[in-house]
């Protein structure tokens, strides 16, 4: 019952403190002893708070058409073994995961190689929620960029681009997340060629993230907002979670990329500090 | 010829800043574009710079014993379906990875569910080498870790507490990493029941680490370390890299923990901040 119980709790707008300890809660129910219980952790430096962006990863979690649900296969039991551990199978393009450079374009760098200072940076999140629930194609435009740093100052140096379309809701089921029209059409919102230009030639990101499966929305016919952020050397990360918490300018986010050796990408833990 | 060349960097003692970047020049020579060489980010709330202590993740890693190889096969490439993809299979004790409690003991708490901000820890290195290269069965004692104290304070709270035993330099050859004798017994340094469990018992952890394969000594008949601190609740990290590079005290960990469902454990990006 946990994960209905935070989305809730995240769309009713309750504090961040309030939904880590909801987390918190789902996890130790019944779980963890009490020495596992103290907290919450001081962060360090000035920190607050930590958000997880990463949704859960299992066999019903959406994925992108033609990429297969992970496996999970038990081959050791505490039961007979003393000790337990499980097989996994996937893609590495499935769950809240990373793009590298060398997905999509030959030469550039794989995700084991993206330089570590580039995987924690500052948050930037463009959020167009209300559109999107008119609108499921709409896209992150350069005017959206543009307002965001009329509010908020310049995109920093390093920047993380985050697209908040609320799709993150959707992930309870393929269907709406998927969101095909009768002609199999998929309909959700990404980035425009456009904008993606403007970040990688405007202005020094590290990379740009969305909720969705796709950097670019779900009815573009060519990848083009792929292409425009890896082929100039920078990451993407889909299927992320939780960016209704956390604010639109100064929180952090970590991304803890995939080091196996060759990655076009892979799943990948990503926190936001607050 | 990078990872000879970063260990050969670690051993000599070069400042954390040249050390990131020997790893940057290794991660971009001649594969990323000059747009995504700009930098180093500038890193937030006064951090000043950040070490990976992860190992690349490739099939010729150590394992411990009974687990196989990560196997690493492309699905999809550029050349033929215009983007790329490689589908994984490993255990979940693979690569630097963690232990969750429930790995040791049911019931207990799995991976995907350990409260973020457990996740980001005050990072405490014990560092053995000298002893360990002398007596490769040689253990963290109470004392150990009474020594670090008198030093660096008591050890903070929500702490990770991670043993540097210069293993690491070993994880170019299997034979050297698991050093068995002529009786197949391997040794290598780990924790001693004591230590672990004065960590549990006395302190506020929330996990420790190792840069061997085992919390436990690789002579150890029994997972005494691995019980102690899986049983309280804590988690544990094994094979981790370059904690020669970090401090003793005041860095911070990241552990990107796995969050596939009812994880015993898995690969995870872990990241120092310095």
């Amino acid at each position: 019952m946990c994960a209905p119980l935070v989305i809730d709790t995240v769309r009713r707008g309750l504090s961040r403190r309030g939904f880590v300890g909801t987390i918190g809660a789902c996890a130790t129910a019944g779980l963890m002893p009490a020495a596992a219980q103290r907290g919450p952790v001081r962060l360090p430096n000035g920190f607050r708070d930590v958000v997880d962006l990463t949704h859960p990863f299992s066999p019903s979690l959406p994925v992108y058409p033609g990429y297969k649900p992970v496996e999970i296969r038990p081959r050791f039991t505490i039961a007979r073994d003393g000790f337990a551990d499980n097989e996994l199978t996937f893609d590495e393009h499935t769950g809240t995961h990373l793009d590298a450079p060398s997905h999509f374009v030959s030469g550039l760098v794989s995700a084991d190689r993206i330089p570590v200072d580039r995987l924690i940076a500052p948050l930037v999140v463009i959020s167009l929620t209300d559109r999107a629930a008119k609108d499921a194609d709409t896209l992150v435009s350069v005017e959206d960029l543009r307002q965001w740093e009329k509010r908020h100052g310049r995109v920093p140096a390093g920047a993380f681009v985050a697209m908040h379309s609320g799709w993150d809701a959707r992930a309870v089921s393929t269907d709406r997340f998927l969101n095909r029209d009768s002609n199999g059409t998929m309909h959700a919102p990404g980035f425009s060629e456009q904008a993606a230009r403007f970040l990688v030639g405007e202005r020094d990101i590290s990379g740009i993230g969305v909720d969705t499966l796709s950097l670019d929305a779900g009815a573009a016919q060519t990848f083009v907002a792929h292409l425009a952020i890896l082929g100039a050397g920078k990451y993407g990360v889909e299927l992320l979670a939780n960016l209704g918490v956390v604010p639109p300018s100064g929180a952090t986010i970590i991304i803890g990329a995939p080091k196996h050796v060759g990655a076009t990408g892979g799943p990948a833990r990503v926190l936001a500090l607050v």
